[in-house]
């Protein structure tokens, strides 16, 4: 098993970033030095996967910056990035995580070193939950060897490890022979390039398929989970994810099959009531029509391209976090595992 | 309303196809003048949809012959046609078909111009099969204005018009206000290339979409039917259409939506029994790894490429074919349809 490089990496005030977008052909790494190259990183999925990018943007907002900032400034460059991605909500948490550290100082200019510690907890913090999503989500695994999985919800999008590929990792290292079924996850191929990327570098046996076979492999016995990450968690249970999540938990309805999501618990947002009230990012056209600047599609026609869908917490079997599992009535095992811990 | 280019047309022993690999970027014509060629053109798919195959198919059993032919080389020939694409019946009840007529001649050395003629009637029966499932097919898109539709069952894959397509043509050109979802279907995206290219041309609002955004749209109430064409249908109602077929119909039983296949009664195979029987084609991994020669996935890695898949029976609100509509039970309404048909 060869050691995946890291997503995200901070070392002498420069944020090094794993370019996701070259990825699997090229494993090359963005220097940022400054909150521009981050939000630049940020928005064009450099940088992807909710929790990695809330901890490239906690690193964000003090890199390139002295030994102090003032409150304004911090206020401003923490607006800037948060516009970078509007639905993920790590963002907006390990931002305004950053600026409460910074409040707390209660000083006009703010001392950058004691925001860097946060930044670095954020950091150590994350790669904390997603061993214990791996320890909590692992025997999910065992009972369902058999798996198919969406986008890429492993060590990429995250510190290390993963959220949704935590477990499988686990169980894979373990002993128990798994298989996993990739959604391509059209339009930009996170699960083609990224999460069969790292799967197989782990040794993981794994299949390709297109978005669109997964109710045919279902047909056929062939899985028996779904396991995917989360960009957003409403305090209903709702859950916003890479679009084509919707898609895959009507299957599992359908076939009676377990659908799993799987995120820290940062990912779960109390201030969101529902599903209803997440705002779902519209990517370009150009995504879908294009690949590599070629055209791929007839010219000049209409497109949408959601980058999100909400699966109701209906659909939803079970959400493993980093301090356990929560099941339906998701509206009070959310708040309650979110007052055990705190 | 730009007219079309024809997808099959035969001149002067000539078969002409226009080529959908290029399209919709090129609308160029490949000649055949070999049976070597239309072979090659059903297997690499610049002659695509179960229909158009088939009268492809006819002719190419006879180009390139000269006044006769005798009737072991023409079995010889059926043969090496049937075996470009196991799946569409069409295929081989089109090359059937045209063995029927060289029987019915009783001769060892068999009349060429009297099978062309058994071609041209195959390819007129298609035309007229095509406007006969528009007429039936009419009410249900009244009916459901905003569509989605998956692969490309239109103009393209037929002698003219469509099969899915057809009563979408027809109530547009009626005055009918509608509104397409385009699935852009892969791995081959025949909907993003050919479905988005001639509803347009014809002037039918349409929005391309990956094959994963078909929850969501439907989530969000803009779906009010799904229509789609097959490759084959059992005499049980099983329907084997272009893979992502299945998942549509599950996702139409979960939003209570009506999943409308469209076929002319040809594509009916009453010695199939049930979908269980259908042969899948298992496709080349490069159709999901590669684009235009690109590799767009990791590396190395295994893949699963069905071509189709089958919808059950219980999943599908109606068959429109060119003799009329059937409905649950199948077993008994296409028995009853057949037979009423002769």
């Amino acid at each position: 098993m060869q050691a995946l490089p890291k997503s995200v990496r901070w070392q002498d005030g420069v944020l090094y970033l794993l370019d996701q977008v070259r990825l699997p052909f090229d494993e090359s790494v963005l220097e940022c030095r400054d909150i521009q190259s981050v939000f630049d990183a940020i928005r064009a999925l450099n940088v992807r996967g909710a929790p990695a990018i809330g901890i490239a943007a906690a690193y964000g907002l003090i890199v390139g910056l002295g030994t102090t900032v003032t409150v304004k400034e911090l206020n401003e460059r923490a607006e800037y990035l948060i516009a970078a991605r509007p639905t993920a909500v790590n963002l907006t948490w390990a931002v305004n995580r950053m600026k409460c550290r910074a409040l707390k100082q209660d000083k006009q200019n703010v001392n950058v070193a004691d925001l860097e510690q946060e930044a670095r907890l954020i950091h150590q913090e994350d790669i904390e939950a997603c061993h214990a999503i791996g320890k909590f989500g692992l025997p999910f695994i065992v009972d369902h060897p058999n798996l198919l999985t969406h986008c890429n919800a492993g060590a990429l999008a995250v510190s290390e490890l993963g959220t949704a590929l935590a477990p499988i990792y686990l169980a894979n290292s373990q002993g128990s022979q798994l298989h996993v079924f990739v959604d391509e996850t059209r339009p930009l191929l996170q699960g083609a390039r990224l999460t069969s990327y790292e799967l197989t570098r782990h040794g993981v046996p794994n299949t390709l398929i297109t978005d669109n076979m997964a109710a045919h492999v279902m047909s056929l016995g062939k899985v028996d989970a779904v396991i995917v990450g989360s960009d957003r968690v409403a305090s209903n249970g709702d859950v916003a994810n890479k679009i084509g999540t919707l898609n895959l938990a009507v299957l599992c309805k359908h076939y009676e099959i377990p659908f799993y999501v799987a995120c820290p618990l940062s990912t779960i947002d109390l201030d969101t009531v529902s599903g209803d009230e997440i705002e779902i990012e519209i990517r370009n056209d150009e995504e879908i029509t294009h690949f590599n600047n070629q055209p791929i599609s007839t010219p000049d026609i209409q497109v949408f391209n959601p980058a999100f869908d909400i699966t109701p917490a209906a659909l939803v079997t079970a959400i493993v976090t980093n301090s356990g599992v929560v099941t339906a009535p998701y509206h009070e095992s959310i708040r309650r595992l979110m007052k055990s811990t705190g």
